[in-house]
């Protein structure tokens, strides 16, 4: 396979694609994701036999079994595969409406009208049922999409990309609004990443290994989402159930997404109220505690946390702890050591929670509320792409309005520059 | 000088100025931006000595008169650039408005709020004057700019730095929020766009070499501003001393700039009746008509266009001419080579200009109006810093909006995931 004219190809047909995307009434679109969420029901056994060879193939090699179960396509993850395209159905198309309109003096009425981004290059790790909601957040946004999928699922990838293409034929849209990219060669990804007359944005969804690389090597604009280093700060002032409930929930719910709290700052007048109970909580979920000094003059069991591990995202059931004589103590920490990805004050003081919304630079800030709460779907904004940390086009979660941008539209009457 | 420490110290200073900045209230900025204005009116002779320094090395190196004419710091350009700044003060503050807010079921109120983008590299080419117009927008929108001009103007840019820091320390913002980067070596780019975890986004303002070499050389994200091969497509159905007025004006009021008119596409049924009292016109005006064989069937003087002519941005009194069998065929053209930055029709009928506004995929479509008009002045936006010919983050002009991202902010009461 000759891969760079493979990949220049698949692109091209991308761009012809996304011509006919843009303009396609809602109804089709939808239509389309109806008969891809009824072809993958029907399908369901011959998707499984070629996700069998995948798992198979997994684990000759050797790959844990938490890796094996996030590859295997159960009945349970193509029924919630199904329901997702579904629940994509049932939002609404961003495509086309005018976000704001004006009158200028001259008589030109100017408007802002929202167009999808044209075709993205979507480069992820294993997961195969994200193949199928990236896919269908795209379509409903009017965007062609080239999904380069991790090698161990490369044959489940194919035969999800065929049957959701064969569906859009079905539905009258061209099946090469949806394309996966047929090796598992990192030169299909380096290829992809130099085509910027073609691909309007790159999305990495993975490790930070896979975003780097992509961040470094691509011509073409990228949605970084890199690691979420969240902080809590229980201010002096804070109803101490509340935060109690809201940092075990925040660290232990799902201690392995980016969304979880790594690192909690107290302030040290409610901290020898606070600490002992939280602490004991927490123990008794497994929470591997390490603090600052002061931390452990109020618990000496608490192992001395290090300078290595302000920065640190655990990703698993380990928390930093660190006591701060006030509120602007805490945001300088979070100022210096925050991912920009969440955080969240809790409190009853009216002014540091303002101050806190307003100061601290990350992508979703909360007050009296668990950082767990970054997600696309539970801040009312529908199934998510991702998250991105940097601040340009889309700041936090990526949804549909996300996969959007727009282009002004001007009525004129025969008006010439002066 | 160390350059690349020069450059990661200027980052870094930019870095602590841009947290300062995004929580200044607007008055203090806008006071800032008074003191600049009255600070460069005051230092006039100051100004312009540094300036004579510039311009007589650019005329001892040969450069054109055009050249000279645009580096020359005249009491006219002072005053424009004064004007500038008081017209940015007049403008409302992007900076802190949430522009939506709702509720979700569980009691979160969740919101979206703007916020500067942070640390903004800005590598443009000669026009001192631009130094004080960028810095102006980034102030007002609360971003830090660190300013790489053109190597001409060196000195200009220094004492407008210069002043600019002591107006803004003056009125108690950090003078580390406009920097000019004191090296006219191209190692200070390069230097600057590895600093992805300093710097939030770079925008070139230049001709397409250094917009090339800023594109492939970044890790930071990008706004580009490539080429304008703008069209007209005169319709069947056009009012045709409309369609005259407005083609005569899109090419020749200022044929140096992006948003002329480069390519006239006319519909047969009317290219018979309009051509002829068009290209006299244009002729009047001293513009080079260049056109497809059925142009020539019309008009046999005009001489043959050929397959380069209709990718090709003059920039001069040169038009490229086709006729076209039908609005289809005139929107295949425009997919094929327009540029995505500006193009119109002119037509009566309300079905072809619609479906113009809905299928042209550039950053500004036009219905009987001047392509001129694609800029942020002339849309209502305020001043511009750029206009952005890729899709991400901003497309079309540029103003203090497109400065800000949004971030999202929750006010909650112990809410946690279920």
């Amino acid at each position: 396979m000759d891969i760079a004219a493979t990949i220049k190809n698949m692109a091209l047909e991308a761009r012809g694609a996304a011509r006919r995307l843009a303009t396609l009434p809602h109804p089709v679109k939808n239509q389309a994701l109806t008969l891809i969420a009824d072809k993958l029901g029907q399908e369901k056994a011959a998707i499984q036999a070629e996700n069998r060879l995948d798992v198979e193939a997994a684990q000759a090699l050797g790959h844990p079994a938490a890796f094996i179960d996030r590859l295997t396509l159960s009945d349970k993850v193509i029924q919630s595969m199904v329901q997702g395209l579904k629940e994509v159905v049932q939002l609404p198309d961003p495509v086309g409406a005018v976000t704001s309109m004006w009158r200028r003096p001259n008589g030109l009425l100017v408007g802002r009208q929202r167009i999808p981004l044209g075709v993205i290059g979507f480069i992820y790790e294993s997961r195969p049922n994200v193949t199928v909601d990236a896919a269908a957040l795209c379509l409903k946004s009017g965007n062609a999409i080239i999904l380069k999928g991790g090698k161990e699922a490369i044959r489940s990838n194919l035969i999800l990309a065929r049957l959701m293409a064969q569906a859009l034929e079905a539905a009258g849209v061209p099946g090469a609004a949806v394309q996966v990219v047929p090796t598992t060669e990192r030169e299909a990804v380096t290829e992809l990443l130099k085509l910027d007359e073609l691909v309007d944005l790159i999305i990495p969804r993975g490790g930070e290994g896979l975003i780097r690389f992509v961040a470094e090597n691509s011509r073409i604009p990228v949605l970084k989402h890199y690691k979420g280093v969240c902080h809590i700060y229980v201010d002096a002032d804070a109803d101490l159930n509340l935060a109690n409930e809201v940092c075990f929930n925040a660290k232990v719910q799902r201690p392995g997404v980016c969304n979880a709290m790594e690192t909690m700052l107290v302030h040290e007048q409610v901290a020898p109220q606070f600490l002992p109970a939280m602490f004991k909580r927490f123990r008794q979920a497994n929470v591997e505690l390490r603090g600052c000094s002061r931390t452990r003059e109020i618990d000496p069991q608490v192992r001395p946390a290090t300078d290595a591990d302000w920065p640190e995202e655990y990703l698993d059931l380990i928390l930093a702890v660190r006591v701060v004589p006030d509120v602007d103590a805490a945001l300088d920490h979070i100022d210096r050591y925050s991912s920009k990805h969440t955080e969240a004050i809790i409190t009853r003081d009216y002014d540091n929670a303002q101050r806190f919304l307003n100061e601290v630079d990350s992508s979703v800030v909360l007050v009296n509320a668990s950082t767990r709460f970054n997600d696309g779907g539970e801040l009312g904004l529908g199934a998510e792409i991702g998250i991105s940390t940097s601040k340009l086009h889309a700041f936090g979660p990526m949804s549909l309005e996300e996969l959007t941008t727009t282009k002004f539209i001007v009525y004129g009457s025969g008006q010439i520059r002066q």
